[in-house]
């Protein structure tokens, strides 16, 4: 049976990429980053939720905790203040952490040349999202190239983004039909405890549920 | 002055190829990198040697040690016996550590995004080397792209491989000739005090010397 690795924070993004995963007829490996988020520990509750969900017996937790030692966004820097969110403004938010998904792609890319998967899968979001440089699909398609070029010529591994171009409202759509715990996730970029609804993730998950006419469940 | 971060692992390559950053008019950094390897304790003080040699202010180490957790490299996996080496052979050596360069370069452009460095700096070798797919210069283009794809739109940075064509008797050449501290450096891939001489990494550097017709100066 082929296999995937997907890249599970224990958002609702990665949740319902689990679950494409799943639909395209893949055995999955799940990996989680902890990269010293301020809410990582909540992020790392619900990743184990999902997994145990999903009954993933092969899974990791990896430490890039040097994104925080260089800082420089408001989720890793306790110091920098969490804005409102401004979901019209076409600036890179400061909740972009520098070349994030470089460093979190280049970590898959090397258990899978060694745990044999076929395909690493991530939740990024071009469209109905936050413009960060490194959720485009043109990144990814050129981080492609990078593995054919930087590994052993036997490593054939693509990288899938099964929501690159959906919307906020499809892919909670989408989660639902496929049975995504949903219930189980985590978006808050600032509170552990309850959403703090004023930050870019809060205010475009509620945008998506508010035009998909769905109560999101991890709200009371 | 323009700034760039160099890539110090403590070996002869990373030694000779911060020279070449300082004769090319940059304000270095150092990035040591560690990722569980065997010798890291006599590279890291390898890397602290050079750093003071050159008086160099911003450095950090990082921890990549995901790539231990990893293994399936004779680098980082004790259960792996480290061969003696063949430096004919044209096969992907054990030492391979699985896109370890990817993983390297990812947390430097980090970096590079909030310390406004316009280069990396890599002692990567293609020719006179154990054929490691991520030394490869197509690699370090195919990574630039990705850089351009995945990063602020004000960041510009390049990665430079000074060495990247050269054979080992034309680095330890460079290196005196720039009055690199080649006898701070550490090469063994196995031994913490006394290089073994039979691995790939020493013996590539016993036959650098006696090319060179030069006397190493880490050997008694």
């Amino acid at each position: 049976m082929k296999k995937a690795i997907v890249l599970v924070s224990g958002g609702m993004d990665s949740c319902v990429t689990a679950a494409c995963a799943l639909r395209d007829g893949y055995k999955l490996s799940f990996l989680h980053m902890n990269y010293g988020q301020l809410t990582e520990k909540r992020e790392l509750e619900a990743f184990k939720n999902i997994s145990e969900y999903y009954s993933i017996n092969e899974k990791l937790i990896f430490d890039i905790s040097h994104l925080n030692i260089i800082g420089g966004s408001c989720l890793t820097d306790e110091s920098i203040i969490t804005p409102n969110a401004d979901l019209e403004s076409d600036q890179i938010p400061i909740s972009y952490v520098p070349f994030r998904n470089a460093n979190i792609l280049s970590a898959a890319v090397s258990w899978s040349e060694i745990n044999n998967s076929e395909a690493i899968y991530i939740g990024a979001v071009e469209e109905d999202s936050s413009g960060y440089p490194d959720c485009r699909r043109s990144f990814f398609d050129s981080f492609e190239e990078v593995i054919k070029h930087g590994t052993k010529p036997e490593t054939k591994v693509e990288i899938i983004t099964p929501l690159i171009n959906l919307s906020k409202k499809e892919i909670i759509k989408l989660g639902f039909s496929l049975n995504a715990p949903i219930h189980l996730t985590w978006s808050c970029y600032q509170n552990n405890d309850i959403p703090c609804m004023t930050c870019d993730s809060c205010a475009l998950r509620k945008r998506g549920f508010d035009s998909a006419k769905i109560k999101d469940p991890i709200l009371n």
